[in-house]
């Protein structure tokens, strides 16, 4: 359960149900908060925050206690006095107006609730979540840039590498094509537009049988937190939306044994059959939209119901794809671990 | 909550929580399964079963009580006989060797749980919904078939009409297409193949401010619902994966007064910002696969794990697509009834 | 979940969540049934039900498939007939106006919903989770009636049977007591009175480390279940009310090395330290009122809001203690389970 | 959901669902915590913790927004070296024991996660639902000492105010009694041993209608709710264990129309009928049995399985009555809050 406004005190996590005796050090959180840290890159917003997490709880000499893990994240560069203009006028295709539909009331200042701030505390609970699959199952997750507006990289997501990812601002690990992807976010900068993409994310070594069948499906599951990212509008698994093109002897997947193993020729699945794992490495993609705050003038109303017009000023990000990485793992890295723990639950009675 | 095999004594669901006094009657259920109906047309599987609900509680002189509604539905036409071939070998994109790996033991009597069969379940529970909706609300649901595999409709989702899409077998409101499209599926059909398609689903009439802000934003859980259904590979909400290719400027959409309301010139949100709904039209679409049952010999693995080949007998669908339309209708009412209960908990309070 | 109105068509459960491969009968389902059934004696409600289960869901080739589990039990002798008069008045301290007041409408019938005919399938659950801590982990649940009014059992919880405990229609373990207690229920059943009495609980063979360490303290939960049950006042474990009269040197329970195992001189605990099983055996005890439903005019108001009388006609139980003993029993069955799987989802890794 | 060990940096808690535009301040929370706080007399520990809390997030302006709350409290006065002995020794009828066995791994300063400090964050969330009780119900919770170790109090909980309560420190509304009361503790104390006692609660102003039928009735949580706290042992609502005793005639409680209310003669129901409230006052008692640690040597064994003895040392209550007041109104008032917005949910439609 994540908690905090934008620009209040601070923003925070508590994460219940995680095993006992699983190392963890502040170390395991930073390094993930540091690669969605604001100000990291010149095609990110510049707000200053250190994103300094502090454990306050549920770790014990280097250990998890099995007992809630609270982390807590100080706000230390909150300017509310940017956002004014906000106060009074909804910025389009935002949540200003959504918010104040729903509670009748809401934090202005930066979004409150609605800024993407919150998935930093996201990304720190993914960091507890990644450390216990890669200790306990060795299950290793990778997210990267596919696609910037019209600019399409290309990547084999069996053999990715984290460096190859994290050897660039943009996180694409198509090095030529990243750079292509910086010069056009920074050209929409300049002309105070955004643009939106795609990112691709694989996990590789999750055995079979993790997932339910029927509600929820790990696939749904995966759908739904992808989908709880600020400004996703689209998730697709394996083949996604390109199976509507290929009949079904040709987008089926033979089964095959392989050194004594069952695997599959091909993997339109993207590693689930029937909403459960079959072994195979899961990938899937997510469409990010071009951020909603512009600094161009936009046509809006305001709260008395009145047409104006609106143009943003503050630190935004003129594209969420290169933060926006982390943020997918630490949501893959959590829907993988709640499903670790609800087989053990079930099956695996044996052993 | 559904239960129930495919070729077991009967399936079943039990909805809990649904408010007290709504008119409900058997037929309010029935007319929805009728359209889920197997061997309703030339196109869908030929196993014949009337889908006959009875509801045994929960409703009591022609209005809801406000305690569970269990309802059920017996297997009239089970013939497991038909798939004793699959007992020991896992069809290819199928559950079954998920399921086998994930409980050690499955019902292989036609997919068991993970039989589509499962989904009639839904559609009775969708029905009590919709019932919900329309009656304290006025919502309207309209799903309809989009895509069968490189056949595309054209469909305006703004005035598209319930008797428009139940006008062909295919549930495709574009007539001229829906005949290409049940063409296309005989042709696959006679070669004993399938084919897959994109489903699209308006909402109508949905206030403002439905949905959560973080995990449970609204377009997160109809993801979810969306890829709970068997086959289902995509789902984009609005702009979806087309928003990529669109700057921060064309992409969001203006707020203007109209007639004293506040609504948005474009609606690339779909009807939902930061997962919650803005009192547009919400509409979304969802990828389904090939149906992985084929008449064609397969390569594939035994449980004894030696390579071997299947050829599928038994009744099978070439195209899930007219069927799944009230599916699909069925879990978005399901998704929103949630969310309606959801708003009213915390929010109006003032009302 | 449990479903199903009193004198409506029929009731029914669905148990989510069983591992699969557990061996499960109607068998197992009917015997705990038959306990409760209502005519077993002269001391129970002469309503005629034969309680036949039906297993519709869950179970392939004799073993739980991991699947829901769903469970019916047809309203054989149903006489709504005999009901009529409360329809407008509202039995005194029966739920009749309350649910009146939280729905607006309620199914008079034999009290609908609130009747206790309702826990006929908790029983049917209960016997489904007895099953499997049997086979799993050898854990016994025995309950049995300890006081009657003001006629209290001597019994030894660590030494009594289930052949003591069935050895006589009160579900007494101790003879003499009990058929004393049976003069008593018979005397007042002719007085049109009932009576009330206590139920103890006594569970063997729960290994250290079940329950939770905050709010779902096993025996926390153990309460919840047993204040669940119709008619139910009160709980208390080990030593319960009692512990208010010795000091904190006289109630603590020293340990002690036996036999190479951690074992308690005493048994204050009941079983339970801190929210959490310390495998010594786990006794609790739970207070019953008397039936509300009586023979004798009394005093109440009508759903015009008018003074009035009342006198009941129908089939009653003049106590409910015999028949309350498989729910007690059945309801802490269903506690245990779930603390065995949440147990097995956090912890054991190790194992 | 709380979080935090008795002697790490912090404890604190994140309260999800709580509607918008509640006024809340600091004050309002503080004034609770003050009443649960340690050093506050003579006869609790004298640990030194002021117990100042922050409010992190979901309030702006002095009102909630609707958004997730969060809580801190800074632990100033950890003295993890006074409890060096135990992490070797299992302290009897403490979660010492119960707690390695179940994580394999234990915070033994001060008893960690199992420490009673714990339910200062209780306290906090609690002081949010009596608000939002207060405010938009005239809901008056109130909960004092009725019995410590033989010494029984006379109140009647229909006319007792906070005053009488708070104007001692055993809280105690029968003045006579609390210093006989106090007395005892005191003795005890000195003794190195401790009492426990019964402390009675009484909810004035709970409309009709809440509650839940079947597994959540309203005496089923607020049973689960009290046994949750650390020292309870038992819990009875109205008559309790005492219904046994009495028939079914001399039980019930006859309805009558009193100012055009529907009201009751007696309330031996103790506000609840069917697990749904009937707007008569809520009252229900706990028992608390004595402080497990004691400052007298005990039998023990410690984590290499040997027979030992122990002495404690560190700051500890000679009885937790005094203290346990405000958590149990907590507790209470976090229960109805839940119920008043269950019921808002499914009922209410009308209105």
């Amino acid at each position: 359960m994540t908690w905090g406004e934008s620009h209040g005190p601070a923003i925070g996590v508590v994460i219940d149900g995680c095993p006992p005796k699983i190392p963890l050090s502040v170390e395991d959180i930073q390094k993930e908060l540091d690669r969605r840290r604001p100000g990291q890159s010149t095609i990110v917003t510049q707000r200053k925050e250190s994103d300094a997490v502090q454990i306050l709880s549920g770790v014990f000499n280097g250990v998890t206690l099995g007992t809630p893990i609270a982390m807590l994240i100080i706000n230390e560069d909150p300017r509310p006095e940017a956002y004014e203009d906000f106060k009074d006028k909804f910025r389009p295709s935002h949540a200003d107006y959504t918010y104040q539909m729903k509670y009748g009331i809401r934090d202005w200042r930066g979004g409150g609730r609605a800024s993407a701030r919150e998935t930093a505390a996201r990304v720190a609970a993914g960091a507890v979540a990644k450390k216990f699959l890669s200790t306990t199952y060795g299950i290793q997750i990778l997210a990267y840039v596919k696609q910037v507006y019209r600019i399409m990289a290309s990547v084999d997501p069996n053999t990715v590498t984290p460096e190859q990812i994290e050897s660039n601002i943009i996180r694409c690990p198509d090095q030529k094509t990243a750079k292509r992807m910086i010069k056009a976010i920074d050209a929409a900068r300049k002309q105070g537009d955004t643009l939106g993409g795609i990112i691709e994310c694989v996990v590789r070594g999750v055995p079979p049988g993790w997932g339910e069948p029927v509600f929820d499906r790990l696939h749904a599951d995966l759908a739904k937190a992808m989908l709880s990212i600020p400004a996703a509008k689209g998730f697709e698994i394996g083949s996604g939306f390109g199976c509507v093109t290929m009949k079904g002897s040709e987008h089926n997947d033979p089964f095959v044994i392989r050194n004594g193993r069952v695997e599959t020729l091909s993997n339109y699945s993207g590693g689930v059959q029937g909403g459960i794992t079959n072994g195979q490495p899961i990938y899937f993609r997510v469409a990010f939209k071009p951020v909603a705050t512009i600094m161009k003038p936009q046509q809006t109303v305001d709260i008395h119901l009145q047409n104006t017009t609106l143009q943003a000023k503050g630190r935004h990000d003129p594209c969420v794809l290169p933060r926006a990485v982390p943020v997918v793992e630490a949501m893959t890295a959590l829907v993988l671990a709640d499903h670790a723990l609800r087989h053990k639950t079930i099956c695996q009675w044996d052993k």
